[in-house]
């Protein structure tokens, strides 16, 4: 039994701070790291992905929609070409960030509203696809486990790496709860981490039905920006280890 | 005798235009392509460099300080932590975009006020050059013609091609007449297209008090954003060629 | 018989021009002034509000999402409190810098993607006219004509400026023709001002279907961006002054 | 005896906080708040002067350099016409919110860089005092206390008002000892403390060769971005009135 766990890092802009980089990359496996587009300066990023080179953690690209003052969280409906464009020179904005770091971009994963969007739309989708597989075809794209995309990505012929959200309520029918639906967030530590190792032991969540629902994950997300989320994570990685889980990126398997 | 022509390029932003960069593809053998900082969205700049590509024209990064609104003309005092991931950053974003035009970055051409600010500060320089070599050491950087950058940059084991203005007067010591100065700028072609043979026959252009001074360049910058500006680089491009001057990019020796 | 002619200035960014806005000033009796968010750096805003206030021409803000690389074209999703607080803060902005000037902001109308969103999207419809009204409900707001958004704003106790585009095609219903369909954008000056002179004289113009549809305008959109659209510009205001048609901003009405 | 104490405020940036508001209107009678150039998106600011302005606090604009990644912190070289306008729009921005806010903007005190070079730089001072004064010639300009802008702010008939910097060491010329230089900034509330009411009472700091210095001074700046130093400005504040000094907005004399 093997898992990935990733979280999303480098979120700083200039003098303001975005989560604990230097607790996070200690626990995961896989840092989303910010491209510009809704956090990162190059500064701070370089030094996350210094960081994240030093201790083994891989590095992926966390593109995102233009919208620093949005933080990247707003729906936009970009042209194919825009959209293909940006994420395009997103990744090698990183790219370069990494090789003087020492590592490599192995993954791409969208954040906040683009995440959501192609999860379901199309069309945005396959501008980002495009863009991924020009840039560089061996990058896997971490998709919502259980939605549409996993198989577009497949069908483009990239590799999908669909996740799973340790802090998230399902439906039944391996949707994500609406986050403004009560419970959509879970917050004790312990649950989370059971239900985490029960994903990855069964392959399964339980729904807020009380039914399970089998969920497909190679990466389980868990977040960094409060000193809570930091100690659920920890949790969930302790949870994981004690029961004989390999924690690995899942790039290793390339 | 053989000599490259350059020009900045790629200098559009969204819905606004800036310069003719289909003209100049058809004149100059390398480009300097804006990355985002000064000028430069995503799609305008793939569409560029897509246009460079096919036409066999090579690609620079041309990178500036971030300072969209003041077209990276304004002189700044960046940390050289700041400008070494911000040089790295905007050369990877660059890099991205050009591979997936099926052509690559063949060098680095500092734009505006961070040009003429490294050609002196030695310290800016060296986190240029430090950028520069650790995102990849076979990248030619752009120097002013007679500058200390030059031999900063091959002390520094990377590639200097030092660069004349066609459009500009010289004082007696190969330094620029500024552009404070009445006559700093030269405007007709002839005399422009003159200037530029005797400097790649003989290596000197006549200086403002009439004397031959001697500069050293391996490509002459040539500018596109007037109807004139074009009309002046097609002179040159044409004298040169009639005289027997074989126009190719610098790094076509590399 | 009097109408105002309203058009979209300001629209430089830095060393980036838009339009003509020394011409369309001589045209056009309310300038719509960018603040800064599609477009617009302060200084070329300064010189354009003082350019109008020499010329009598009533300004209003322009008022946009932010997204100066989508030029405001993008449709986006703020939040209510976002989408307010941004325009406070724009027409904020260009009060000052039109008091500077000698002049003042008279009214406020929405550019690109938000003006076509709030005329048919209640919500954010709602989130402007608030602003507006916080900031000085003496403000007029132009709409598109025959749009719910007229009847928003009037039931809200702001006055509404319904609006007509010079150079579109008008639907049976008073709706205009997608620009998506042939025929939606007209390009002869002398029909686009035979259309206009008849709007204003019998508050009709001709839908594509032949039939005649009555439309609310108290001012007439012409732009400015090309050479083209100057001259369409200069022989709507021409047929117009011929026909003993009164030209001054509806904000003289206040 | 009373004193004004002002702090930076609403320098949150979306996603992003930077400070504890709340905490610090309780404390300060002065609130220089962000317009949006190296802080403050509208939306975070409108809730600070709302805040500001149901505790009393009078509000000033805390100009800045249009440099978001560099916080405002890192010299800019705009000419006079850029960062006239540039000082307008700000202004313009902050009394539209504010207003909304059932407040209004008292003074103006510019931020970081701009605020140590124009303490110093006569030309770029000239600008900010021009803009000031063509907006609202009752604004009063906070400035570095002993520096030339004090004298050059009231020449050209703008009110200036000289602060004292609680937690740094002074030179025995008035001037600010360096950051760069050991001790320059004090750590100890009750030092602190101490040194602002012997400055209130006496009209002199302490310099770090034992000397005493005057200072004149009408406001001090405390800070608020971390958790100690809210606590140095509520032994700074707490202090003051156990000795019976009022604590009052500077404006609250015009």
């Amino acid at each position: 039994m093997r898992i990935d766990l990733n979280s999303d890092l480098g979120e700083h802009y200039g003098a303001w701070r975005m989560g604990d980089d230097a607790a996070m990359l200690e626990i995961v496996t896989s840092a989303n790291v910010a491209c510009g587009f809704h956090a990162g300066d190059p500064v701070s990023v370089l030094s996350t992905v210094r960081a994240a080179a030093d201790l083994g953690v891989a590095v992926g690209a966390h593109i995102a929609y233009p919208d620093l003052v949005g933080f990247g969280r707003r729906p936009m409906t970009p042209s194919a070409a825009e959209l293909e464009a940006d994420v395009i020179y997103q990744i090698g904005a990183l790219q370069a960030l990494a090789k003087v770091a020492g590592t490599g971009v192995r993954y791409v994963k969208p954040h906040g509203a683009l995440y959501n969007t192609i999860a379901f739309d199309e069309a945005q989708a396959a501008a980002v696809i495009g863009a991924v597989k020009a840039v560089d075809p061996d990058l896997a794209l971490v998709c919502l486990a259980s939605s549409p995309l996993v198989d577009q990505v497949r069908a483009a012929g990239l590799r999908a790496i669909p996740e799973a959200f340790a802090d998230r309520a399902y439906e039944p029918n391996g949707a994500l709860v609406s986050r403004r639906e009560v419970g959509a967030v879970l917050d004790d530590p312990d649950v989370i981490a059971d239900r985490m190792l029960t994903l990855v032991q069964d392959g399964v969540v339980v729904a807020r039905d009380g039914s399970e629902v089998a969920i497909e994950a190679d990466s389980i997300c868990v977040h960094g920006d409060t000193p809570g989320a930091v100690r659920v994570a920890t949790v969930v990685r302790d949870r994981l280890v004690a029961a004989g889980v390999t924690l690995r990126p899942f790039t290793a398997e390339l």
